[in-house]
């Protein structure tokens, strides 16, 4: 048996964006990895490139999340997996 | 006048194990482009894949955090600079 | 109109238990306003407090947007209202 | 042996400010109580009522944070507690 038997899978265009994004964290990580180089690095600037680090992923989040509710969580009652879908966004949010 | 006149850098040690740390984060964003590459990958996976990059990128910045307070924001008023700190800090803090 | 012409309420259950942790956070929140009557109360304890009604409101917060999942956003596709529940969801989840 | 021995104390103007906003949130938690007095109270209503209670809650912290860094982070060091002010710093961000 499959991992996801249930066949939801992520909206090809979302997935296309989310990966150009996802690229673009990459390269940020990759600037922060530079600047850490750096004998003279400042801590609060490293601290604030950390922090945009974070709303980038997060802005990747919203986007997968918006799909995900858009596309499986509000047909679940007609599909019948509701309590699968509300546990999973529940144990996602937590702490978000 | 270079753009941080006040010589304050983040520790070495500090800055090693941040550098390790994002290493992995890379690689763990790695990871997720190739779940992208999927085209059956499923939307709460990769939130789950995001939500623990999201964490690990919040463990580098505690790290960069501790060691900013421990080494510059407790002796800045020895120093002059407590407004600056003050201010920094806070900016950094908002929305957190 | 109604200013609610979907007719989607909070369930009952729900309610009260929100009712009776929001009365519980009313008296935390008397009791940080009783901490700050003193001359000699302390900036971390004021923050801990916070911190911890915080906590119950994010709790209360959690199951009512459970039973929101569960009761109207699983359904929403059946009901035809899925781009509102899709964007009033999105709407409250951001910067949470 | 008291408390804290340390005799640091919350700035009175902060205190004074802290305590208006604070029974502000108090009324407004009143106002939520209220709401779900209603049966036909939406989910999404209280949610929105409790984000804002959040934040004004937030806002509180940071004021008494920033007053903290002010007033006795930024002087640790000439205090001689530096790693107990860090320590209890980095406990109150935690998942911030």
């Amino acid at each position: 048996m499959p991992k996801h038997a249930h066949g939801l899978h992520l909206d090809p265009a979302v997935r296309t964006d989310a990966k150009r994004r996802l690229a673009s964290v990459r390269g940020h990580v990759e600037g922060i990895l530079r600047m850490l180089e750096e004998d003279s690095v400042y801590c609060v600037d490293v601290l604030k490139q950390l922090k945009a680090v974070e709303g980038a992923l997060g802005r990747v989040g919203d986007l997968v999340l918006k799909s995900h509710l858009a596309h499986h969580v509000v047909s679940a009652a007609a599909r019948g997996d509701e309590a699968r879908m509300v546990d999973e966004l529940m144990e996602l949010l937590k702490y978000r």
